[in-house]
């Protein structure tokens, strides 16, 4: 499962010269940055609905859904998803553990 | 980078039990269910101001900070990002990808 | 302007029976709550984009939507936007502000 | 109820130069936009969940402080709310509704 990300970044990076009707995301891509963030908000919004129905198939589809435009908005932006795992990694990994446990220690 | 995911999914379930005085997450965990949705909708609304700031690294960091508390729900709920993995690879990976090629093409 | 809440009250109201088919609102009714949810949240990043974007009209007009899919709501929940102001009136209002202001010295 | 906006917005328009440290408002406005912008984020999230709580007192709270947060948010940007409601009235106001009738039969 761990490389989805990495393929997911790749496609969406190669979709990015393509012609707006070929796909679902080059047709984000052609509207902008607006059209990407107003999907973001609205798979949020959805995302706690499903918690909220708890519904657990329904929420695993939100939280794709958030997380894949995610994906696009990071696209859109030049930056990959590696920059945000580390960011995790950096607060909450390994040594973000370590060092969060002597903090509250 | 691509066990970050499951890593900070073995955290939060570890935290599960703690304390609420002893982490944020614990924390977040003691005040329940609509205490992490709120976050999910607070950082989500911070993703789209930082895209809007066009800041790459307060992007990053609030999209980090928007999947972190999907993880926690995630992890609250009884599921693991791997489910999201999987949908977002049955949406959009390989096999998804050939799927969607054929019927756009 | 002062009656325009209660004017819109009366129009969603008397759109409730109607035909989904022969208005937006009586489309959203048919729909039912989580569409009109969804609205609710969308409009909200909406307003979030339009005020970084330091546009006072598209501010204006994103407000309206937002203020307009809650008049949506509290009518598909049987609710008269009079409670609203009620609840700012006691939070904020003439007894609310004097209340406020012996508190904060 | 329906002078409660216009009186909101004066006691919002004299808050402006108020000391940080003298009200729940001047503080927004001390923080500035963003954090204003947060709060219309926050309230939007917690009025989708109170609306799948189905609890209505809780429905008329959230609404109320989404309103309130978007009334802050008009003045910080120096904006009136009879300039929403005139939208309002505008889209689905009398005339508004004329149109609308006109167009869909």
């Amino acid at each position: 499962m761990s490389d989805v990300l990495n393929q997911l970044a790749e496609v969406l990076e190669a979709r990015k010269g393509a012609d707006p009707a070929s796909s679902y995301v080059a047709k984000l891509y052609g509207k902008g940055l607006d059209a990407i963030l107003k999907k973001v908000g609205e798979e949020a919004t959805e995302t706690v609905m499903a918690a909220k129905d708890g519904d657990p198939d329904k929420l695993v589809y939100e939280i794709a859904d958030l997380w894949f435009h995610s994906l696009v908005l990071l696209a859109q932006q030049g930056l990959h998803p590696n920059a945000v795992l580390a960011e995790l990694d950096r607060r909450f990994g390994q040594s973000g553990i370590a060092e969060k446990a002597s903090r509250s220690g």
